[in-house]
């Protein structure tokens, strides 16, 4: 297997989010070798999006994708006119900044306003995200914004996103988007799909279809102690990373690798020292 | 849809493993007109195996499964023959119960003495899970003692389980057992399985196959804190326990209903309190 490509390392900001504003994370991206950004809205929101945008291109970087829109299910019509909507603007900004494509988290199950959820109708969740997506992708196409949806590990079905398996989202995108324009594909995030036997088949899927938009990198750790905040750098995990790298490349995946780590532990440490190690672990373990 | 059969409760001894011992539970278990329950082997060990299965027989107890054996895969021959003869103790002690199944909890990558994960091959795992079923399968058909696989939640792939899906242990059973005999079969938990886009489908390929030998409840929390030991109460997550049996039913499964429960917040309940918990919520929203 060749080694992963430096020019192709990304980095998802939420990494340093908790060091770093923005624009200490575009420099550090710089600074590191780092080509890529993947920037989180709420960051994005902080910095202001023109800023933003202006300063990406300055330094040179490819926006691999923009987080996130997604969460369509609502208890009512209103609340999923809300989703609508903000989905809509999350789009118009990820043109902004020139993104590759659209992040989509698709949410659980539909939640009251302090966030419980309020029905125990998977099925029904499902449903409401594929008329989500579906409507979502009537704005986003015309646009020129790919629409990346993303597996979530099964861990967070209730309350993050009930598309739980590459099958799942390759079902809605056979569904959603026949004609595979690209308009509308998936993120492979290691850390979701992992464990699923079918994982080589529906990469391969993906690929024949031409629907891998993103490769998100971080590994599973051996004890898990947060269901949240303890996702491992890799190397770090039990991931078999080079070999989920070599079925993307070999589906004709060929866009850029994006470390994207949610974890206490590196939240607490160095930036430096975190986008040092993403570098080396990259080349060595990746 | 018809009110869930009284009679059909069982308990798993985990659910109030910190608090009452073997024989406490056994006692417990009559008081609150429990009639099924499946011990763990520590347990019984500590309370006597000859001991504990006059106990169960004395108060007229069905044995719903005996938890547990598995964790095949390990990182030489010997010990994958050390898990092959633990195990094979494991269907005699069954046995010795009257137990109707021994649950299969398969075990994930292979590990060192001090538990770590040495291998990042989940498919490998997974053949030596493969065979070692096939292995123990030769003991336990002659014996008589019905193996039950447990597919696990993918959160607990790498140190529990590589079985995680049902599709996937009905694929397992398809390939070991094709004659349908019983030998081998499914558990449902619906704490690890109720995610599943395929969940209807698989459960009712299980029961076409009379591969239903158990089903454990519990309930899915929102949030859930610990990746162990914060199942929830029936009635108190998100699963729609009510559908699943519906499903089972449909399938053909006539057998008891398991309330299996790992709980630091249960475990520091009154027991007699848990015990008609359990009683009122099997009754009310399973």
């Amino acid at each position: 297997m060749t080694a992963p490509d430096p020019l192709l390392l990304s980095l998802n900001t939420a990494t340093v989010r908790a060091q770093w504003t923005m624009d200490q994370i575009v420099e550090g991206c710089t600074r590191h070798g780092i080509r890529g950004i993947a920037p989180w809205r709420d960051q994005v929101a902080h910095a202001g999006l023109i800023a933003t945008a202006q300063r990406v291109r300055e330094h040179g970087l490819v926006v691999t994708g923009y987080c996130r829109g997604g969460m369509f299910p609502a208890v009512d019509a209103a609340g999923r006119r809300a989703a609508r909507d903000d989905n809509r603007r999350a789009v118009d900004e990820a043109l902004a900044l020139g993104a590759r494509c659209l992040v989509l988290v698709v949410g659980g199950l539909p939640k009251d306003a302090a966030g419980r959820p309020v029905s125990k109708d998977l099925a029904g969740a499902r449903a409401m995200v594929r008329d989500g997506i579906a409507e979502l992708l009537e704005y986003a196409r015309p646009a020129g914004m790919p629409l990346a949806i993303e597996p979530l590990h099964p861990m967070y079905a209730a309350d993050r996103a009930c598309i739980n398996t590459l099958a799942q989202a390759n079902d809605v995108c056979d569904e959603l988007a026949p004609e595979d324009d690209g308009a509308l594909g998936v993120v492979i995030d290691v850390y979701h799909v992992w464990w699923d036997p079918h994982l080589a088949r529906e990469i391969a899927r993906a690929g024949a279809h031409k629907r891998l938009l993103a490769h998100h990198l971080c590994d599973w750790l051996v004890p898990t102690t947060d269901l949240l905040n303890d996702r491992g750098m890799m190397g770090d995990g039990v991931i078999d990373l080079p070999r989920i790298r070599q079925w993307m490349e070999a589906a004709g995946y060929r866009g850029f690798h994006e470390v994207e780590i949610f974890s206490t532990r590196w939240w607490k440490t160095d930036p430096d020292v975190v986008l040092d190690t993403c570098v080396r672990r990259y080349r060595d373990v990746t």
